[in-house]
């Protein structure tokens, strides 16, 4: 077998067959296939395309390019979440304890932040002591104690992915989107959950800029994960403004928080109640939606997810005490208001720039070693479809410098459009593929 | 400017400026640019194509990429004649001393054989003592008095074209028009000449497999050639059956011998006479098409040509006498018929596979290193449309090896199409692009 054969196939819109991807990824994962020939084969993809059949085999070969964790010892129906990423995005810190609550195992890898979107394991690092180093023995018992782990992604899951998604960044491959299904679930599978709730955002903080996309994303996801027999449900949620009103990670902690004592933002809390419902009925906990969604909201309404919380950031050396007094979190020394030029209504909020400007606030990675600044960031006042006023706050900048802060009020007002009405109806959940 | 921006532009389908498509030749030559981000780009040319404009351009850049011969010191309009490449195909020998004997400069840069097709070096090579080896003096002082010299290629000649020509072929983007456009006529504009006649080849044995792409490719060199002021003018011609009856170095130096004798192969002498009627027109030394030839026939008639072939030989080195004793030339142990096991008429001959055996009889090279043997080769005695009796010899196999010869009598009769009739009516010129 040649890769010249296997790229002059794909570029003549033929199908690859299983040992064609599996000998490309092989090889690919070992260096003996060079990235010029690699990144030939993916434009041919871009423009040729893949089928279910050829993704899903490309999904497993990538799965099965390094370690596949074995899960196996921790008990009950292991239940996934992943997000495609997007700005303000908290779901995971409201919806671990939610779910954890109900005593479902959730056991998750998590990333940092880069670019315009955040990262898990930065926004837990706000509480002081909290830590992703663990052996795998504490990892498993951890879940199978207090139902909740967060791990730092290991070395070697996915190696495949992990070479194949560099390169593609490069190349100007990355948006094809049996490219980008096989690289999530192939991180997923190998990850070891038995099913996967998927929130794929779309919109302009999101990597799916439009609905078509994000549908047929989805609808690619799922099908990998009923090929490989793992359960799949993607929700396909906006991202065309912020979610909740925090961007920057002590401030998205806080509104975790919040969002667990039931007084956070009203969206965040509906996707959390949404995705987390879905994860109930795959861990079979619940016999319906419906049934799930009431256990969740009483979760939050007794307080058992709030402790939830604060059991699983001891757990990890974290100063669970931030959860009651929440000024304990480092502050920013300034907090600037964003005030609004004009009266009208809020018709959008260009959501990758915010993210972008809390990045440059310091909250985020414009390289993987920058250092980052857990105090700053933006909250937003004013949301899409908000009424505003003149000089009314839109938006506040929580920063270490004022020269920083200055610009990123001119730059949140710029990217703040204002209208005279709005009429526009955009959901935060545009639908369910499973 | 990025190349990540560029490979992006193309791959949307838009047109690339000069300015990008020079920085990506001047940084790519330099190594600024890595081998995957080229090959991504030329992937997204095969699908997307380029416009005239942008191929002229990526030509341009090439051929400015390393030295450009400056020929201002040979007097006279300078024709260069280029041949896509076939099997058999002898004209550089036949077509350079005819037109030279008219007076008219032909200053050649000719390269080695590499897989089915010759060389032109590696068959004047057949000469004892001939050498392309020179000064670049020598060069044009031997131009200048006797109107013929070939070199070789020098090294810096389109150091561009070299290096993505050698990534193209490991990444199954070789075959896009404007990219074999621009690689042939790259290296021809760095050479100097004033015009180009450029010889088209079509068929089984050559690159272009079909008439259409073979036009095509045709009108896009020509329209580049307008484009940087060189008048070219293409003819497209049959590469379905080898041209001539020999294919091997000193089988073929004897044949273009013959044909300056003239008895050689019809059709091999036909298509010189009109590739060199366009030299003769270019270079102006005819007023027509009609008169070019007369003098071409007239230049093979008196024995001109033939002077003027003895004339070249020995002023680079090579032994005059071969020309007249062409017994001197070095030859095979073995020659085999290839008897044909039925009656009929041969509508068929398998060019490429031609060529294919008589380089594992070690006439051309599998790779750049291997070294050839002059004396080995095939000769053809019937061509398509021929009628043949059972045991008849349709070719004879010369080798130096009893193993090898065995082999290639098998091989020639299996390329070999024996029909009831013969109907078919193939031209050896399918037409002129000027």
């Amino acid at each position: 077998m040649r890769m010249y054969d296997i790229i002059l196939k794909k570029r003549n819109g033929q199908e690859l067959s299983t040992e064609e991807i599996n000998f490309f990824i092989e090889n690919y994962t070992k260096g003996n296939i060079p990235d010029y020939q690699a990144s030939a084969l993916t434009m041919a993809i871009y423009f040729q395309k893949m089928n279910k059949r050829e993704t899903a085999d490309l999904t497993l070969a990538m799965a099965h390019s390094g370690d596949v964790l074995d899960l196996s010892s921790i008990k009950g129906i292991k239940v996934d979440k992943h997000s495609t990423g997007g700005v303000g995005d908290t779901t995971t810190l409201v919806l671990g304890p939610m779910v954890a609550s109900l005593g479902i195992p959730v056991a998750k890898m998590s990333g940092r932040g880069l670019g315009h979107t955040g990262g898990t394991i930065d926004k837990l690092e706000s509480f002081k002591g909290f830590s992703v180093e663990m052996s795998e023995e504490k990892f498993v018992e951890n879940v199978n104690k207090i139902k909740l782990v967060v791990g730092g992604q290991t070395g070697n899951l996915a190696p495949a992915d992990k070479k194949l998604y560099a390169l593609r960044d490069v190349t100007a491959t990355v948006d094809n989107v049996s490219l980008i299904a096989s690289s999530i679930m192939s991180k997923k599978i190998a990850a070891g959950a038995d099913c996967i709730v998927l929130d794929v955002k779309v919109g302009e903080g999101a990597f799916m800029k439009n609905k078509e996309e994000a549908f047929e994303l989805a609808e690619e996801m799922v099908e990998i994960g009923k090929k490989v027999n793992r359960t799949t449900v993607a929700i396909i949620s906006d991202m065309d403004q912020p979610l909740g009103f925090s961007v920057g990670n002590a401030l998205e902690v806080k509104e975790a928080i919040d969002t667990l004592n039931g007084s956070g933002p009203q969206d965040l809390y509906e996707l959390c109640l949404t995705l987390g419902s879905h994860m109930v009925v795959l861990a079979q906990k619940a016999k319906d939606m419906k049934e799930a969604r009431k256990m969740l909201i009483h979760a939050v309404e007794s307080g058992k997810a709030l402790e939830k919380l604060k059991e699983f950031v001891a757990a990890q050396g974290g100063d669970p005490s931030y959860v009651d007094n929440t000024e304990k979190f480092s502050k920013a020394e300034f907090i600037i208001p964003v005030n609004s030029d004009r009266e009208g209504f809020v018709t959008k909020i260009h959501a990758e720039n915010i993210g972008l400007i809390a990045m440059e606030l310091g909250a985020g990675r414009a390289t993987k070693d920058d250092i980052i600044d857990l105090a700053v960031g933006v909250v937003l006042n004013k949301k899409r479809g908000d009424k505003v006023t003149e000089g009314e706050p839109l938006a506040y900048v929580h920063a270490n410098s004022m020269e920083k802060a200055e610009k990123a009020v001119k730059d949140i007002l710029a990217n703040y459009v204002i209208g005279s009405e709005y009429k526009e109806n955009i959901p935060l959940i545009y639908g369910i593929v499973k």
